[in-house]
């Protein structure tokens, strides 16, 4: 661990970074440097940093980042630290800079249906800033009330709608970012597209967001919510590849396993099914007409593949009751253990039933509660390790659960991250997805932006 | 204009790269290499290459690109030479690393909706090998009966159907591309999904693609195509804004100006009105519904803002021969003059009907025949500045006149290339649309994997 930054230090960071922002704006009490030292996984602890500072518009950021160069100093970009894989976690009390106050919506423009947002507004205020031009901002992590666009970007977050439209880096139009030496960059898709992608899913080790244009689409003009009960977790799954093989496209198929509903229930008391292996929630979508057939197919399909019954959920109340469930899941699973490493693992859907039996033979194998839940639609399952830090063995019993899960996602041809990014986490597995010459390119890009280093250490490649 | 290759300098390249791939995949007679000097752009000629390599498999183009980088030897990638903007064309007697020999298309995966394709595959080849299987590509180069994938992916290739389905960079998941130190990469998008978008619109300036997986998409059930009828062009160009105004996502609006009528019905003889100063030629898709709801939608818009009929295509071969009209447009255009420069400039929607008349009144200004055509959907316009190189008057006024058209879509918020790439062409524009500190950090970029510049000198920013 490194050694905690001296009064001097502290002292000269806060006289020289006021003078770039303001003194108010430049955090240095230790009670709230504390709340600055881990995101929302919640294994994870890092360090205080040096100081939190706060800039209020572009030109602010860029002073500070020239600053940290200047002084070699390392600077961690931060969002509203909803992020669940430590992207925004200082390692060795670097400077954070908090983005969450250059936060206003700057347009909604219905025409151009496109929505100009600085980085720290919220991903839910966008949604509800543009429903009623009778617009939609597909991407959506379940924390999408807390969490803020510019951290999505970073970590190109994508959300159960993935299935059917895309994740954030299809949205993205346009993004101003600051580079470590103050340089600030105009990219659009149009003109700089291959630089843009660039920058989506960089998780702040290349520039800073400072602002984010956004295509919206058209609100789908009906939606259906469907609840499917299936007593064994393995017809679930089965009936996922079975729905896509008919050609069905449903905006969304959410998986829950016994764990995750008796969680939730307890929760929320929404009236789960509690003698379950599993449920999906299933929403389909298009016009009036579309969305009846669509959701009329899949409730056929699945009860021939085994679901006990499905609900059609008759009210947007009804239905919304169902995605509060689904959201409600990361919160509610402190009810079966304290502390928990949440995977985000892709494997192709061919392998979802396998990879669902393998993960909890692992749980079994490591006597670890292990939930399952997660955009069962694209591949992307979050398989969360449950346990208690306080019980030394049952920890470590956890740790290496998670990583054998990691492991049999990899041999079934999966992905480590589908959509929370390697930030720390998945830092050391890696060299399990990106080829040797694609890691070393990576890093002569890095080098080239940041050859100090100071952009982000230790998360993704830095 | 550079000197050009010695006799021994050929006999050395065709001796060492004989060596590599087999000598008659090597081409250094001078009739077959002026083949190689210039591509779709008619305007640009290029210089004859030292030689032309044709490597059957990704090894054989790592040992070419070993062999280019050890002996500075500068190398010209290049698909199947159908490029708008000068992508591929030699400027200085380099090496011509021609992909189109390997082709092969390796798998069409239906269940998980994917084809996976070396670059010489054809566009128009890959997107009939899906088409029995329910499946759909639409990224569609209007020339894409000739167009290769590789190259698709080398410019970000476009389509009329960029309006609803988007371009090539939203349907490449996977992409293995060498590096000029013969370094193999193998991106995917859920992995690597940042760097792999840097390759895409890289014009063979990075790297050279050598396989390519595309996402395809379920074929949509029902389409019906519109002829619209507009006496005059202003109304033509007002009505694309009304349709999308609307909340109609049409799945294609292409617009056809006198002189492109004119040009496609003596060469097609489709029965085009030849006394109307615009057409629109629109498709609606979705399921059958759906597809006529909207096209009777798009009907009575057009009609209502200034339409003089509106005819439906009653059988699909009708709507077929719509869409060949369109396709047509390019090569019909040599009965008004031997010559073009055709821009792909892309404005804002609002401003279309402005750049269609600007365009226009550039045409008399400079007295020169400019056709105007394109994805009017998008706001991407293909004025094309028609003039004959054996008048020396004539081609300059061509040359002032396309100049001042980019002048014009710039001051209205547009930019220079829509879907073309920048090439040889754009290049003195590329200021207009880029900034000083994102043009220096892609030079940045290219110098980290490229430090002696020899891939595709000469193009974009290289």
């Amino acid at each position: 661990m490194t050694a905690a930054p001296s009064p001097s230090a502290t002292a000269a960071a806060r006289r020289d970074l006021g003078r770039l922002v303001g003194s108010e704006r430049v955090i240095t009490e230790p009670a709230a440097l504390f709340g600055y030292s881990y995101d929302s996984t919640t294994v994870l602890r890092g360090t205080p940093p040096l100081a939190v500072v706060q800039p209020a518009e572009t030109r602010q950021v860029a002073a500070v980042l020239r600053y940290a160069n200047t002084h070699d100093l390392p600077v961690i970009p931060r969002g509203s630290g909803t992020g669940l894989s430590g992207g925004c976690v200082p390692l060795a009390h670097e400077l954070v800079l908090d983005l969450s106050r250059i936060n206003r919506l700057r347009a909604v423009e219905t025409t151009r249906r496109r929505a100009i947002a600085e980085p720290g507004v919220l991903t839910g205020d966008l949604l509800t800033a543009v429903t009623p031009a009778g617009l939609f901002y597909p991407p959506d992590p379940s924390s999408l009330k807390v969490s803020s666009l510019g951290g999505n970007v970073a970590e190109n977050a994508g959300g159960p709608r993935g299935l059917k439209y895309g994740v954030t880096q299809d949205y993205v139009q346009a993004l101003e970012v600051v580079l470590l030496d103050g340089e600030v960059l105009s990219l659009r898709r149009e003109e700089d597209g291959d630089v843009l992608a660039l920058f989506i899913g960089s998780e702040g080790t290349l520039g800073v967001v400072t602002l984010v244009e956004v295509r919206l689409i058209p609100t789908p003009p009906a939606r259906r919510a469907l609840l499917a009960v299936f007593p064994e977790l393995a017809a679930a799954t089965r009936t996922v590849s079975i729905i896509l093989r008919e050609g069905i496209t449903p905006a969304l198929i959410e998986l829950m396993d016994d764990i995750a509903i008796h969680c939730v229930e307890a929760y929320r008391g929404l009236g789960l099914p509690l003698d379950v292996e599993a449920i999906l929630l299933i929403e389909t979508d298009g016009d009036e007409r579309a969305a009846d057939r669509d959701a009329a197919r899949v409730r056929d399909l699945c009860m021939a593949a085994g679901a006990r019954e499905v609900r059609l959920a008759a009210t947007a109340d009804e239905a919304e009751a169902l995605w509060t469930a689904r959201r409600s899941i990361t919160g509610a699973l402190g009810r079966v253990r304290p502390d928990k490493i949440g995977e985000d693992i892709c494997v192709p859907r061919p392998a979802i039933p396998t990879m669902a039996r393998r993960v909890k033979e692992i749980g079994r194998e490591y006597d670890v509660p292990v939930v399952l839940f997660g955009h069962a639609g694209d591949g992307n399952l979050h398989p969360n390790v449950l346990f208690s830090s306080l019980d030394a063995d049952e920890r470590q019993r956890g740790e290496a659960a998670a990583d054998a899960i990691i492991a049999a996602a990899t041999e079934l041809g999966g992905v480590i991250s589908g959509e929370h990014g390697v930030g720390i986490m998945k830092r050391k597995f890696m060299p399990l997805n990106v080829d040797p010459a694609t890691m070393a390119l990576m890093h002569t890009f890095k080098r080239a932006v940041d050859p100090k280093g100071l952009l982000n250490p230790g998360k993704l490649l830095a």
